[in-house]
């Protein structure tokens, strides 16, 4: 059997990764434990400039309220960018969003109640956290080298076949109002019993691993999602940095029914304006709107018309190519430290692109995080990208955007230090 | 029997004022439908000095991720302002949240599952449709003129008592957080059992009627909160805002155990900024971050530091005491109209502060609303402050804040021009 079926948690853990960001503030740590994007790459003349240009052109409306839909403007944008990575998209069908963490928990609102998530695993620690908030069931799907393998997703049970170990799927739909908005038949039956099944993926430089899930198996997987009636959650923010700048077609392109999709500014422009979003069709938008306006009203308007005119002025590509630069560098002197250290530290596989490197070893990756805190770095043990915490043991996550190449030596020496003293001890 | 026991909303209602803001972008439309402060009385120049100042004096720290708990000066200045306003407390007692709107989603995600709520109606839609995505059940308060009436506050039952017709309260708490965050015994089996109570209340200036719960109300509440087991929710966006400048001590004040205290800079700076933010116990915040995190990792960063730097930068009672004296006037001449015009379309009582006018009238208000639009005006129809969509039909509300004196002259001879076609019809 393919299927791991894994109980909800009994309780939201902090994020290990916000959690060590408190560290960034002491000056002699280095932190390789964070998401963040360069610091010195943020662009802060360009939304100053910005800023001013907004202020100044549309005074008090850039201070009103805005509509929960999102900045029109900033929506034909996304639409039009995601058209042109392949996938057609008209503005109605884009939702402004707090953070694409934001989109997460709007997606689990409108779909799960104590439903089915299916995933490959480590994946994205906020991930799990947003599934636990909405009391989901979490199950791991078998994974070969390709990502999720054929086999574990055609397990993957129809509504007619009933959910596997449903006896945690609990009563569904606790305020109902999902169950008025579908249509009536086996979907809104299936979902009132809180039988949504979602398949959340992140197919390009998945976090923390940096794996591709390549075209061959991304057609095999929207074949089988074209003979099902499941939600595919396809998240997308690490997708324009591939180091040679090429682009994977998005999974949900020609499995468009039941397919939403995830995006963010904040690996590309900046993390603070906290600016994601949220494709799917214009009538399942209409149907959500409701909901993120019971939870923020919108999306910060200032901060959303700020980034508009900040794409519209500068050459975002240039800005992504100076970044893809950057980081391969940085990745590539990472490796250069593991390889000659030449210990039990090395990755499984050298990503082509992003911001991390998920390494294996051959102590508790736990105690390794402690005593690299001690010698002055940090990283993410690997159990924070697990639904299980007892997993992941043996593995943990450097991000290598955020520090510089000499931050990076240093970081490696001191973790090299870490793994010595547990080794030792 | 003082209690009237509402079920569970079986879906989200669109917010009325919301979908009415859809207007606003008709140059012929006066709205007198929103919650929107004075458009010309947005900071724009103080906001985008401020923003100039805060991008060019930390730079990337800016644009970069920030804490959950939010910018740490800006929850310092909060809580200094909190404490002179008599509530003593410490920058660690507040999380800032993407407006007061999500603060109260957090509560309920805090607290609530399928739980019960208090409060008085007619209420702030916002919290109506909060609640409703909680899925709790709303419990109407009897009233007097002076806010709910003590007998009515009595009959809230004890944990130890049950719930009243909890047939609809269901099982609670799908993800279990909250049952192993709190400390054993009976709050944390009552709440397992879906029964946390929570008294919502907007003390000052009540959205939708400008009313005010009097000093002498407010101790009797607080003494009966002492003597309860339930939550008090107090939320506070309009304190600054009553014409004479005199604010009322806080609910909260003397009853701190198990309040929780919501606020807002939308009605004071700018609510295009989304930061409100949530006073509760160190302990309280510190189990509610989790949450924030798994919601949308923090607020946005660099609208945080550009409004504290506006608030440092400007003299903010200087601003509130504008803002109070434009209101003053804009509420003035609209009763004005409404007196000379004679009709069944008067205030039951005249507010001392505020933005909002709660007019009964003889005919029904959803009608009314209709045939204003047609007329070219936008007000908000009573039902929308109700649970149940049933009540306020002989009620609306009009927003005085947001339009010129020349402007509400205007729109109030279309709404009279509507109620005379619907009183013809």
């Amino acid at each position: 059997m393919e299927l791991k079926t894994l109980t909800p948690r009994t309780r939201i853990r902090r994020s290990a990764v916000r959690d060590i960001l408190a560290f960034h503030n002491r000056p002699d740590m280095i932190s390789l434990a964070g998401g963040l994007p360069d610091p010195d790459s943020l662009p802060v003349a360009g939304i100053a400039r910005s800023a001013q240009y907004v202020l100044s052109r549309y005074g008090g409306i850039a201070l009103q309220y805005g509509t929960t839909e999102g900045f029109h403007p900033l929506r034909e944008y996304i639409a039009s960018m995601i058209s042109r990575n392949g996938l057609k998209t008209a503005p109605e069908q884009i939702l402004i969003t707090s953070g694409s963490q934001q989109a997460m928990d709007l997606v689990g609102r409108y779909l799960l109640t104590s439903g089915q998530v299916f995933t490959t695993e480590p994946m994205y620690n906020g991930a799990v956290q947003s599934f636990e908030l909405q009391g989901a069931t979490i199950h791991s799907l078998a994974c070969d080298e390709m990502g999720p393998t054929v086999e574990a997703l055609r397990k993957i049970p129809k509504y007619s076949k009933g959910i596997p170990e449903e006896s945690d799927a609990g009563p569904a739909f606790r305020g109902g109002f999902r169950s008025l908005s579908v249509p009536s038949g086996s979907r809104a039956s299936a979902e009132k019993e809180g039988q949504t099944r979602i398949l959340y993926l992140l197919p390009t430089l998945g976090n923390p691993t940096g794996a591709i899930i390549p075209e061959g198996r991304r057609q095999e997987i929207r074949k089988i999602l074209q003979d099902s009636d499941q939600w595919l959650l396809e998240e997308d923010p690490y997708g324009d940095l591939i180091f040679d700048g090429s682009r994977l077609p998005y999974l949900s392109q020609g499995s468009e029914t039941r397919s939403l999709l995830l995006g963010s500014f904040s690996k590309t422009v900046s993390p603070s304006l906290r600016i994601g979003w949220l494709r799917a069709s214009e009538e399942e938008i209409q149907e959500i709107v409701p909901l993120k306006q019971a939870m923020d009203l919108h999306t910060n308007l200032l901060s959303q018309m700020i980034l508009h005119r900040f794409l519209e002025d500068v050459d975002l590509d240039l800005h992504l190519s100076r970044l893809r630069q950057i980081y391969r560098q940085r990745m590539e002197a990472a490796l250069g430290y593991l390889w000659d250290a030449n210990l039990p530290l090395q990755p499984e596989t050298v990503p082509v692109g992003g911001m991390f490197l998920w390494i294996k070893t051959d102590v508790d990756t736990d105690a390794l995080g402690r005593a690299g805190l001690e010698e002055g770095v940090a990283i993410v043990p690997g159990s924070a990208f697990f639904s299980r915490a007892e997993e992941g043991k043996r593995h943990f996550r450097i991000n290598f955007s955020a520090v510089s190449v000499e931050e990076i030596r240093q970081g490696m020496e001191r973790l090299v230090r870490a793994y010595h003293r547990i080794r030792g001890s």
